[in-house]
C-alpha cells in the first residue's frame, strides 16, 4: 500500500515573483486564486520585494533564480506598471521550467539564456477569471493561467505562438585590447555588488578597479581583510564587489550602472 | 492506482495574518504548533507585516484578501494588544471560510459582509496547548484551535455561540444631494490611497477631490500621465488615488483617514 | 481507498533560517536545491532577516523556535560570513530534530539545551552538489545535505561524529546574595526587551531595574498603563521589559547587552 502511494507523482510547483511586498493582501489574492484552481500546488515565493515596478531588478531576480527551480516549475511574476494598457502578456517555455508575465522585459533575461525557448502570447479567455479587472492582472490573468498549466493545460492552448517579445536596454560589456568594462547590475542586502561581468572571464592576475578604487581579487568573502574592497568570483556567475562581512555598496555609495573595469 | 490517489483530498489550507512581522521566531513557532496537530496543513501566508497592534488595518487587509482564499480556507488572525486580558477569542464561519481571532475588531470587517456566519466563544480548552502563557494566545490557543478545525473538528466544539463582536468605529460614507465624502481606508506600499467608496459608485462625469486636488477619472493606473493624480476603480473593490508609476501617498504626504469627495 | 491513502506519512518538513533577506533570489535557490532533492518536502520559513552576519542574533532565533517545530523537522541554518573559510560544517540531532549549519556559533544555543544530542561534521561529498562553489555553501552544500536527511539519510553518513563546537561568547547571569544581573538578549519588533534571565527566577516581590529605571512586574503586556515601563515572564520563557501597546526598545534607547537587574 504504501508503495502505491508513494507512486503519486510530486505536487506541481509554482513560483511567483512580484513587486506586491508582503505588507498588503496583493499576494494572498494571487496564492488564493492559483489554490482555488490547483489545489494541490506547493507554492515557493523567489520574492515579493522587487521594488515597486522596477522591472530590471525583477528580471535579475528572475534569471539569477531560474536556473536553480526544479524542472516543470511554473513560475508566476507580476512587475507590471502597464497594467491594463495595450501590453501583452506571455507564457514560455524556457529550459524545462515555464514563465508567464507582462511583455515588459521582465521575462527577458531568462529568455535571452534559455538555448530551448517557446513563446505564446496569452490571449484565450477560457484560462481567466471570469471578470478580469484593469488593475491587477496578476490575480485576474496570469495567476489563474499559471494555475492551469500547473494542472497540465499546454502552452498552445493559451494562444498563438510569437517570436518576438520585449527586451532590456542593458549596457553591454566594452572591450579593448587590454581592459573589459563592465558595469552594476544589482545590488543584493549584503551590500555586494553584483556585476555584469561573467565570472569566468575573471584572470588570476587580473587588475579589478571600480570607482577609481582598487579591488583585490580573492576566491572568497571572508578572505578579505577588514573594511577592504574585494572582487569575488559569485555565486550568481558574475563577479562581485563586496567587503568582509560589511557592505560595498554603502561603503562605496554604489548604485546600479556605475562601471567596473578589468585590466 | 494513480485513480485511487487522486481521489485523495486536497491538504487543509491554513492561512495566516498576524502583526508578528518576519524577523523573530514568533511566525515560526505558530506554523510549528500547527502542524505538530495537523501535520498535512499547507501554510499561507495573509501577512505577518501589519504595523504592531494596528488593528484597523489588519482588518482591512483581512477583509480584502479573504474572498480570494478558497472555501475552506481556516483563518488564524492574531493582532492582539489585549493579549491576556479579559477579551475573548472567537472562531467564526463566514462565507465558506473559518477565521479565528481575537474579538478586538480584527475579524469584524469580514463578518460584516459576510452573507452566512455563524460566531462561537473559544473556551473549550480540550482544543488550547495544555500549558498557556499570558503573552502568546496566537501560539498557545488560536494556532491549536485552527489546527484542530483544520482537521474537522466542528465549531460547537469550541464553545457557545454568540451573536455579539466588537466592531471597529469607522466612519460611513457621507452624502449630500450633490457629494459623496468617503475617506482613505488603507494606503498600500506602492502609495496608492484606498478609499472607503465602493467602486461601483464611481459614476463617469464624477468629479474627484482629494485633499484639494483633482483627480482624473481613468481606468487604469497606466492611464495616468506622469506625476498626475488619477482615480481609479481599483481591484479591492474601492476607488483608489494613484499616481502612474508612482506613490500617491508620498506625493500627498497622504494619512489614513483624509477626506475624499465625489461630486 | 480514503484509509489506504491517509495512511501515507505526512511530508517531511525543512525548516530555513537565514540571513540572506527576501528580496534577492538566495532563498530561492536554497529552496529550489531542496526540492530538485527532495520534491514532496514542506518548507517553513523560521526567518531569512537574520541581520546580515548576525550569528549571535540567529542563534537566539534558533533556540527560540526550535521546541515549537514538530519532531523530525530538519532545519537548514545558514548565517555563515565565514564560507569558504577553514570553517566546517555541522549537522547535529538535538532533541528530535535535526540541524545543518555552519560550526560558527549558530546552532550553539540549540545545541547546548538538548538533553539528547549528535554532532557530526559534513564532509561527505555525495550529499554535496557537485560543483561547490566558496561563496554559497547554503546552496551547494547545507541545502543538499538536509534535503538528503528529509529523505532519510542518517547522520552517520555525513561524516565523522565530533563532541567539540564552536559557541558564543554569551554573559552568564551574575548572582550576589541580594540580586541578579542579566542582560539583554535579543530586542523583537514589538521593540520589547527579551532578557537573559529565565521566566521562573522571576519571584512576586522582585525589584526590577532596567538602565536605572523601575519596572513594574505584572503578568500581561495589556496590564501595563500607558507609558509604563514592564517586566513580563515572556512566551520564550524569559523576563522581557516591554510597553504596552509600545516600543521599550525606543523608549529606553535599548541595546543587546544592557543590564538588568532583579532585587
Amino acid at each position: 500500500v504504501t508503495t502505491l502511494v508513494k507512486t503519486s507523482p510530486p505536487p506541481p510547483l509554482v513560483a511567483l515573483l512580484t513587486d506586491f511586498g508582503t505588507r498588503d493582501w496583493y499576494v494572498a489574492c494571487l496564492k488564493g486564486v492559483i489554490l482555488r484552481i490547483c489545489p494541490r500546488a506547493h507554492l515557493l515565493d523567489i520574492t515579493h520585494d522587487v521594488p515597486p515596478y522596477d522591472i530590471v531588478g525583477g528580471a535579475f531576480t528572475l534569471a539569477a533564480a531560474a536556473p536553480w527551480l526544479p524542472l516543470g516549475t511554473v513560475c508566476v511574476c507580476v512587475v507590471d506598471p502597464g497594467v491594463g494598457t495595450a501590453r501583452r502578456i506571455l507564457a514560455a517555455h524556457a529550459d524545462g521550467r515555464t514563465f508567464i508575465g507582462p511583455d515588459n522585459g521582465l521575462l527577458s533575461l531568462v529568455l535571452a539564456r534559455a538555448t530551448q525557448r517557446r513563446i505564446v502570447h496569452v490571449t484565450n479567455r477560457a484560462y481567466w477569471l471570469p471578470q478580469v479587472s484593469r488593475t491587477f492582472h496578476g490575480r485576474d490573468i496570469m495567476g489563474p493561467v499559471a494555475a492551469h498549466v500547473a494542472r497540465g493545460v499546454p502552452l498552445s492552448r493559451l494562444g498563438p505562438t510569437i517570436s518576438r517579445y520585449t527586451a532590456l536596454p542593458l549596457p553591454p560589456l566594452k572591450r579593448t585590447s587590454t581592459t573589459v568594462t563592465a558595469s552594476v547590475g544589482y545590488i543584493d542586502r549584503f551590500g555586494n555588488l553584483i556585476t555584469t561581468l561573467p565570472a569566468e572571464q575573471l584572470v588570476p592576475g587580473a587588475r579589478v578597479t571600480y570607482k577609481g578604487r582598487r579591488c583585490r581579487v580573492v576566491s572568497a568573502y571572508g578572505a578579505g581583510k577588514a573594511g577592504e574592497l574585494i572582487a569575488v568570483a559569485g555565486s550568481t556567475g558574475y563577479i562581485e564587489v563586496a567587503v568582509r562581512n560589511g557592505s560595498a555598496a554603502t561603503r562605496c555609495r554604489a548604485r546600479v550602472g556605475d562601471r567596473l573595469v578589468m585590466a
